[in-house]
């Protein structure tokens, strides 16, 4: 499936307040998701493949690859479409060694370093953040706007900028020459996830076609 | 590497109190442990691999099989010779289809049930407990006596009791047909790991030349 990163749905569960988890990700679908990662912190092998599971399911319907965060073997067992490692999870050349070459493979890169050694070991996609402040990752390192620059120049694969994106800022990182932003809460905190999911995508695509005027 | 699953040492680091985890490990290798598994249930996914990858090289030295616990991903990475998973982990079944076949596959079973599904769904060895109180998995549920004999007698792959198992108790299972003990405690815990280690080693061969008497 073609790797389209322009706007990147992160899913936390935390974020749900008492509705259903498949029928939010749906709306963010249907009001034009590009990518959907399935980041689950806390829950068992069993239940994170269950879920992983049905997420298949639901993005195959609306033709739009899954990735999952940081766990290798679930992404194998769902076939995933890629899977995405921070840090301080597998490093990236370990993680190629054990994936399927049609997997993709995600870094999360902080810093111009960390970028250009994660492309070098395989990585097809990178995440950089957070670029603002966000509360659904306190612990996130923030990346400068001159950084984000300075690593989608140092690459050749494309960067997404994530971390306290929403509606109102994300001009910035797309300005900065990121090929698209992932989000979590701008997409599953307001209760209208299909208007919102609609109207970032719209400033996404805005943003690339002044980028390319 | 062949599976003598007498005397299997399950590592937890919150046992170590200050001592080095590879010279504890190495200490129990010398004592006659014949399987080691790596139980990390806190470790970032880069921790557990450099652990992983460090026990390696130990249980290779002593020609010992590694098993890794719950994260395939992690056995995979260091070719680990087994991979454990608990009824909370990944299912068997689809832990078989991302596991190369040489890769041994153990399940914890407490139930008949379980063992007998276990099996069919492809494993190589089961756990069974706990068979004692124990303070190392406060939530594990109890296994009796009459039950353990009953998975023993249910299924063809060797089974092995864990959970409160100490030199003065591992009779106990022994009779009931397990095939070894895994520990945990009796290993981790006493300041002398090489007595402790040969002393369960020996006690284990003891009941098994009974047993065949």
């Amino acid at each position: 499936m073609e790797l389209d990163p322009r706007l990147y749905l992160v899913t936390e569960r935390s974020h749900l307040e008492g509705r259903s988890f498949l029928d939010v990700v749906e709306l963010a679908l249907q009001g034009g998701v590009t990518m959907v990662q399935l980041r689950e912190k806390d829950a068992s092998g069993r239940e994170f493949l269950e879920l992983a599971l049905a997420l298949r399911t639901l993005t195959q319907k609306y033709h739009v690859p899954l990735w999952i965060n940081d766990r290798i073997d679930i992404a194998l067992a769902v076939r995933a479409d890629g899977v995405h490692l921070g840090q301080s999870d597998i490093p990236a050349d370990a993680a190629r060694r054990i994936i399927p070459r049609e997997m993709l493979l995600g870094i999360s890169a902080g810093t111009v370093e960390q970028a250009v050694a994660a492309e070098a070991a395989g990585a097809d996609l990178l995440g950089s953040g957070a670029v603002f402040p966000t509360a659904t990752k306190v612990d996130a390192d923030a990346v400068a706007e001159s950084t984000l620059a300075e690593i989608c120049a140092a690459v050749h694969i494309p960067v997404v900028a994530i971390g306290g994106v929403t509606l109102q800022n994300l001009h910035i990182p797309m300005a900065a020459g990121v090929a698209g932003v992932a989000v979590v809460s701008a997409i599953m905190n307001p209760p209208d996830t299909l208007a919102a999911a609609k109207a970032l995508r719209d400033e996404v695509d805005r943003c690339l076609r002044k980028r390319n005027d």
